[in-house]
């Protein structure tokens, strides 16, 4: 086993806020969102996503994130980011203080290409500008790879065409990168053969892995990352989030499930579980439906510690 | 990473007619569980464990096992198995034809003292008779150990404590042993380590792992047993099981689940996939309520081929 690039520690990028709270009908407050940011803040998250600077027509479940950015704590040592589409987002992000922006394309080329008539790596490409205005205002600023490990539209996305679109990112000046699997697409394995192959061929890039559980497969893709030497990772609490293809799917992989196996596992976080399961709760109030979280349905393996039975059963016949 | 332990093929052990179905309200009629396994040969499923010998007081469930075994069809090439407890389970087994029979045991040193006033292996070599009567009937026998990974009951089961156990189980002749996490508190870095360790220690031994999904680790610790070069996993249609200890917790890993993984990993399981779903669609209808079958609810990753939209949307906007 690959003890020797298995990493020590990792960092969970908290996405509730902005991949989950988007896929869902009930609209947070700008204090149920501010008392909640602040709240991962005191619990140990570095990184986290507080929303989108998209237009509130087209998600008005992000409406309220400039408002968020002004009013929360800012803790130092704290990454508080948020997703943009263009300009404007940039913009936005320097009005109300937002420090990280994230920009975001997709690798379906058949899809890209339908809908702006041009390949991924040339929607990069035009992200130039965006890109030069942050970086003017002080702002950091990552790209994110959607569809990096599969495509609804695609019979395959090959990692050739993952390369050629981080090699736009970096030649715009984006070097944190972040492969994203919001289809649900991605496997263990596949992640154990294109994380060390992107990592050898692209040494300079901070990367990100995203996950979503559509399939089930979002801790053990998460865990095939580790061992692969990749150490930051997004999560969203209860997994709230949703496969935007496929109605009634699980969502993203449940931040206190990876914080649960990382305790448990003696990979350092730097986040308090127990803060964290109830942050959860707290977002699963919320949104007024269950999630697909298991550390919310079972505890911490911990916690499990149950009296030795006094009383004689018959235990041969219970398993 | 460990390319070169990593199994090409596996074999799974549908487990849902036993360790699933006896924690379900619904009782199965034996023509339900034949119609079953018997659709479970045809889908390619090489071991079934059919139901268990225990009294029909205690578990309810089983109580028709015997008329399942002596009314299916009996495909040549698959392994049908039952759990037992004692003497009188091979004396069914003999009377029903079955001709595979497993033993359990909990590893839970604590529990066992309380309840049968003799340690895990003690009770092992209790099993001596029942050992001898099933090989004198011509009637395989293995042995599970149950909280192998941890328990309710301890702060730690130590993996020493588990070897006595396997070493009990070889001195009365069991050869062939799963390594069990009834109660869901197994981690894939725990599974990398015991694994690799086991089958040193035991190289004569064929082994079997039992995960619940009690934690959302059930998969990620079969992809760290197939990284660790363990090739035999239990598993169960839809997820149907439960954790004993933990009321609403998930159940066994859903077999339909870790299929997929494997089918998308091109990992080889002899078993036809979408045979394997419409059984486990037919299983949900039977038990009447949802599961925590993933594959269920999204379908394949191969399924989701769209339609490339035609008319042009405003994709900066969405992700």
């Amino acid at each position: 086993m690959s003890e020797n690039k298995m990493a020590k520690a990792i960092t969970i990028c908290e996405v509730c806020l902005r991949d989950g709270l988007q896929n869902e009908k009930t609209i947070l407050t700008t204090e149920e969102k501010i008392d909640l940011v602040n709240k991962m803040s005191d619990a140990g998250f570095k990184v986290i996503e507080v929303g989108s600077f998209m237009s509130p027509k087209a998600v008005p479940q992000m409406a309220n994130t400039d408002d968020v950015f002004k009013a929360m704590n800012k803790k130092p040592g704290v990454q508080y980011r948020a997703l943009i589409a263009n300009e404007r987002g940039v913009d936005r992000a320097i009005a109300c203080g937002c420090e990280k922006v994230k920009l975001n394309v997709s690798a379906s080329v058949a899809h890209n290409i339908a809908n702006l008539n041009m390949t991924p790596a040339e929607s990069v490409a035009g992200f130039g500008a965006c890109v030069e205005k942050a970086k003017a205002a002080g702002i950091g600023i990552s790209g994110s790879i959607s569809m990096a490990f599969g495509s609804p539209w695609d019979k395959e996305i090959s990692i050739d065409t993952v390369k050629s679109i981080v090699e736009a990112y970096l030649k715009v000046g984006v070097d944190e990168i972040s492969l994203s699997d919001a289809s649900g697409m991605a496997y263990p394995t596949q992640v154990m053969e294109m994380c060390p192959e992107m990592a050898k061929a692209y040494p300079e890039v901070t990367w990100w892995l995203h996950f979503h559980n559509t399939r089930g497969l979002g801790v053990a893709n998460i865990f095939a990352g580790i061992m692969s030497g990749f150490t930051r990772f997004d999560s969203s609490f209860a997994g709230v989030g949703g496969c935007p293809f496929v109605p009634g799917a699980a969502g993203n992989v449940a931040t206190e499930d990876v914080l649960h196996m990382c305790d448990e596992s003696h990979i350092e976080t730097g986040i308090d579980l127990d803060k964290a399961i109830a942050i959860s709760r707290q977002v699963v109030q919320y949104i007024h439906h269950p999630t697909d979280s298991y550390i919310l349905r079972a505890g911490k393996a911990k916690d499990l510690i149950l009296e030795v039975p006094k009383k004689r059963v018959k235990h041969e016949e219970k398993k």
